[in-house]
């Protein structure tokens, strides 16, 4: 394993939350060659962290990552205000629960050395709202990462109205030379956009399950074999406007655009709820996807790898 | 070039209409190997679709198909009636107009021999309503590409009221042995599933952007590094079943389920059009996709061939 030479000045990271996300993180932190204290008050979270880690490592390794001694500079310390003492920066993936946060960010605040960088997973919550509590708002910043964050290569980072643009650069350049794609967004709006996005076709998704017009396993065919590698590629904006022809968006908008309208206008009326038939329904189909969830996770995980060096992101 | 040794029985094609979709099917039926006839009055056509053809040749090539005498079994016949005189398939892509639907396939159903199988390319209008000129409405199915039908594996296979099954099964192992992946929709519905899902999402698309949360751009770069490479992947209730961990899509619906209700709530309100405003936003920034249509199109079409030679769709 090289030597800990850190990214963009950070070396020591403070992983604060050892749940899912948390480890995950861990996991690409340490893969990076970053020292890592992951604090967590939660009994046996040293062995779920770890056996997070053991998950990830098969995959951290197809992706060029040095694994060899992957937990060498892994430490656990469960008391957050030592835990921060010597962080370069804290990323912390607390429960999403706004007082949790405050009182987490508080204890941070008071114990982590003046020029730590201070970073939320949160997919919730605005740094706007969680930096109320600082008495320097201007040194947190939102780094939402797409689940598994060693995996996926997307980060929003979104500043508060109070986050400091050195802040958000420092950030951005930190998840940059981690290897991932970090995304600065222009304004805070509830969800970000990734799982906005991800929460609009759902709905109809939903509705198209619900009515019978095709099964949960039909439906994820469509869009891996359509929409899916597609936008893998080229995201919705430049497909549509690739697919206009020459005319590109501006022909498609005035070609199509009314045909669309016409969709979102029926989709607004639909009822679309997770109620107990709707759960009912979705639940017994799972089935159909034939595997449990682990096996099924790590096909995906392969097949994800092998997109992404397609795509040279890997 | 091999034998026309024909695909599910079917060896002589007519391609009603020489428009990209028509002479994108065209170039995928003549790498496999089939004859083509395309119909379609329209002066120029021939060097439309030629050219058209000649363009889907590097893919055809990188998918690993025999492109070496790519016309050597393309014929143009503009007299419908003449054109579907041996037709074992006819593959409609006319105008998207009722009126000119229906005079088209009462020339074909009076010229077609009686074994032929009828499929529409329409996007937007169904088999019942197509099939009300008919006197064998059990003949005609829809067989709906995703655009270009020469690339994307997804064909939606949607029979109408009274489509007989063994027409619908026809075409699908049609579609399948032309390597593509034909999906049946278990009931008619508008816009079918993937332009309906598409049509969903790109409504908070143009919101997000509308509101100045990212660029254009930006979004899109959201999507391929994060949904996009996802769903090329694992469909949304694949990714959502393995990403609530072991309890998989339960656990996922009772934790994460009146949030993403939440934001669908929120969603409806939004007034999103393609009005001037919008328009002219939109297309201003298309500036920032730094390309011609055919640059950016050539670019989209390498890395699609490479992510589906990655999932085995190639």
């Amino acid at each position: 394993m090289s030597e800990n030479a850190g990214i963009a000045g950070i070396r020591n990271v403070t992983v604060v939350g050892g749940g899912v996300i948390g480890a995950s993180w861990a996991a690409l932190f340490l893969a990076r060659g970053l020292s890592v204290t992951v604090s967590d008050p939660q009994p046996g979270v040293d062995d779920a962290v770890r056996g997070t880690i053991a998950e990830a490592t098969p995959a951290l390794t197809a992706l060029g990552l040095d694994t060899s001694a992957l937990t060498a500079r892994l430490s656990f310390e469960p008391d957050l205000a030592t835990a921060v003492r010597t962080a370069d920066l804290v990323q912390e993936n607390g429960p999403e629960r706004l007082e949790v946060k405050h009182e987490m960010w508080r204890v941070i605040e008071a114990n982590a050395p003046a020029g730590a960088l201070f970073t939320s997973s949160t997919s919730g919550i605005p740094a706007t709202e969680i930096a109320t509590v600082l008495k320097a708002p201007e040194r947190l910043v939102i780094g939402h990462p797409f689940n598994p964050p060693h995996l996926v290569p997307l980060v929003e980072v979104v500043p508060g109205d109070r986050t400091s643009k050195e802040t958000t650069e420092r950030a951005r350049a930190f998840y940059l030379g981690l290897g991932k794609r970090p995304q600065v967004l222009r304004k805070e709006v509830p969800g970000f956009v990734a799982n906005r996005l991800q929460a609009a076709m759902f709905r109809e998704c939903v509705h198209l399950v619900g009515e019978g017009v095709v099964t949960m396993q039909e439906l994820d065919d469509i869009v891996t074999s359509s929409i899916g590698q597609r936008w893998a590629v080229a995201g919705p904006f430049r497909s549509f406007h690739l697919g206009g022809g020459e005319g590109g968006l501006a022909h498609f908008m005035d070609r199509l655009g009314v045909g669309m309208e016409r969709h979102w206008a029926a989709m607004v009326k639909e009822d679309v709820a997770f109620d107990e038939p709707t759960k009912q329904l979705l639940n017994e189909q799972v089935k159909d996807f034939g595997g449990t969830v682990d096996e099924l996770a790590a096909e995906r995980d392969r097949a994800q790898i092998a997109v992404m060096r397609a795509l040279g992101h890997g």
